[in-house]
């Protein structure tokens, strides 16, 4: 009989350099923010969870944090029973602000998450089994991502140019697709839009289907089109895309494209959390999910929302923010648990310049990661890397994901472009 | 790291007497039939499941078994796809009968539940945790139950009076129900109903609130009803019933009798697969769902059942058919894991006459049970028990619950009364 309890819980916030990388509502900072948990046992074991930086969050990990020692690793009803007497003291809203483009009314599932997925790391390590199976097993021994495009300029303005370039026009976004593919493999190919008129980013997209003939593609402007423009957008690239991606805010907007769409909708952004699923369903608003457990809850709501997707027929991808490979590990044990994960997944990590993990487990072979099979998670942290990443966030003087007030003081003049094609 | 793999899988049919319990499709034969599965893993663990013993359910649970050797205990999605192979291979439909009261299309969710029971029984042990910690934590210390009454006859043809004697008028009904609150603390009644016109039904309902003023009550004729009948019962009973189960049959008569319905309706006729879901959340044809892991698929599956109620704010009891201690133990956990179980659970386990499993973990005390605390699902065959039962089956020459079949040989004008009245 297990005795074991939760005995000590870390929360480091991190920052890791991050390219100037272009969307809807600005540019990323130079330093992308992340904290890592660690929930240590009474009997030796550690898990590990990784989660948004911003400071609002940060103390929200840290409330719950304090407040877990003496609890049992196993009782994830009671940790997020744990979480909501926390958040009740606070002020309410979504902490991690997802650099203005999200919108959640509670944080219960973004704080949650992390402790979650160090928990089943824990239970992962007990038992002697990976983190996919205790979510069902894996059926897939390797798990395919997207390559990520993005626009971005050469380098952050006062910087010298990044090893990746300005990519601003089709033929450099289709350049930045050939280093992604040579470099990772990819077999699928995405780019983040909301950046230049719709004509210019239907133009890159043709430019990426006649560089790469047979690769699916999925282009995501974060809601920056009317329903009018999403649905000329979704007629053109019909055809050429496998899905389009948040071409409109709000889940009657998108309703509006869909009934008029060729193309199936996926979306990132009106559906975010369990309840704006009977309502987009109800309506036929979106035809895929995106799914991520540092949004939804951890791993066992994005099983949940996996089941529900199957369920009522909706497709399933997975969505990502710049993160790290505690992060990586998890949505890959998710993805391969996952039997109707039929959407290779999206990820950041291309862009990121350092990890927390002891390198060599994660590796992006074909486009594809393998499933660890080592216990738990299967990824170890670097503690130089950690005390390195930590250095970072205490020296770089950004305490949260400010996409536009990053570029208003490049560009004074700029305003977030939703639904403003 | 794990590598215990299944060595071996023994299925055992198993019969017990059973009282003659009326139904809206017969009345229940002198023996149920269920069977226990047994999964050993080649480190010397043993998990436990239970199920239907229907003798085409058998045959399927046989096959399955003979190919789960080898496989991995963690490796659930493993197992489904090996019951899908294994039934594609067969003719099809449901296998177990209920009686004929119930219709599933697929074999698959029936009988992979008892195997990946067993595996989770497995995954309790091995890790030393209960079942109700797989599934998240129990929230609750003690599962409550519904006293599930019956009309009956005094005994069956030909044989003497069971210790229950007849149940046919309101006053045998409530004495019926005084025993079941007496001896096992019952806070909630059911009635199955379905025998007898719907004013004798009201009428039984009407005396148990009279001998029983706070008590919730329950009334499910399984679909005996027209739609003007259910509304005009369910008017009849508004605020003497906590919900009406399955008053009509179908999706699209559940539907006209809610949108009708001063009371909450219940089901699990019309609402018993995954597929169900959507049309009958298009239509809010029901407002409480009954989970029952036998047919939904296991326990998992249940707590994917029990999210998406959560999610669309449906309801959530438990049904129960007639079962032995293994199927309790498991109902057990589930329902401790289970936040959003509003409803006291039902049970046919007063009505059973002997059990498969140790006595002193699974007593009813004020009408709940204790969640076991050991690990798995924290039951132990007795195996002299069981091979009695084993015994029983072998020589009572029931193969399949057929309640009409047997109710026609005393009857022979019978007729099942679904919608009739």
């Amino acid at each position: 009989m297990s005795s074991a309890k939760i005995s000590r819980v870390v929360v480091t916030p991190l920052a890791f350099a991050d390219p100037p990388l272009l969307n809807v509502v600005g540019v990323h900072q130079p330093w992308a923010l992340r904290a890592v948990v660690e929930v240590h046992t009474d009997d030796g074991v550690l898990g590990l969870g990784e989660t948004y930086g911003d400071e609002t969050h940060l103390a929200r990990l840290e409330a719950v944090a304090a407040r877990m020692p003496g609890t049992d690793p196993y009782d994830l009803n009671g940790l997020r029973r744990l979480v909501a007497e926390v958040l009740a003291t606070g002020d309410g809203g979504a902490g991690a602000s997802f650099g203005g483009m999200l919108d959640v009314d509670s944080a219960s599932d973004t704080v949650f998450s992390p402790f979650e997925v160090a928990c089943l790391d824990i239970q992962g390590h007990r038992a002697g089994v990976p983190v996919s199976d205790l979510l069902g097993g894996a059926v897939r021994d390797e798990v395919p991502f997207s390559g990520y495009l993005f626009y971005k300029w050469a380098g952050h303005p006062g910087a010298p140019d990044d090893e990746w370039g300005e990519a601003l026009t089709p033929d450099q976004v289709v350049a930045q697709a050939r280093r992604l593919v040579d470099g990772w493999g990819f077999g699928s190919l995405k780019l983040k839009g909301g950046v230049f008129p719709p004509d210019e980013e239907c133009a890159a997209i043709e430019a990426l289907r006649e560089a790469f003939p047979d690769m699916p593609l999925r282009l995501d402007p974060n809601g920056a089109w009317t329903v009018p423009t999403s649905i000329e957008v979704a007629r053109r690239l019909d055809g050429v895309l496998e899905y389009l991606e948040d071409p409109t805010p709000g889940i009657e907007g998108m309703a509006a494209v869909a009934a008029q769409s060729p193309l199936p909708l996926a979306t990132n952004m009106c559906v975010i959390a369990m309840e704006h699923l009977p309502p987009a369903i109800a309506q036929d608003a979106v035809q895929v999910v995106l799914s991520d457990h540092h949004l939804w809850g951890g791993l066992r709501r994005s099983a949940l929302l996996g089941g529900i997707a199957d369920t009522w027929g909706l497709g399933l991808s997975m969505h990502s923010n710049s993160h790290l490979g505690v992060s990586l590990a998890a949505m890959v044990h998710l993805a391969a648990a996952t039997p109707n994960l039929t959407y290779a997944c999206d990820t950041h990590y291309p862009w990121k310049t350092q990890d927390v993990v002891e390198p060599g487990v994660l590796d992006f072979v074909d486009g594809s990661v393998k499933v660890p099979t080592t216990p738990g998670l299967g990824v170890t942290l670097d503690r130089d890397a950690l005390g390195l990443l930590h250095e970072q966030y205490l020296e770089c003087g950004v305490r949260r994901r400010e996409d536009t007030v990053y570029m208003r003081s490049i560009e004074p003049g700029f305003s977030p472009r939703t639904a403003s094609w």
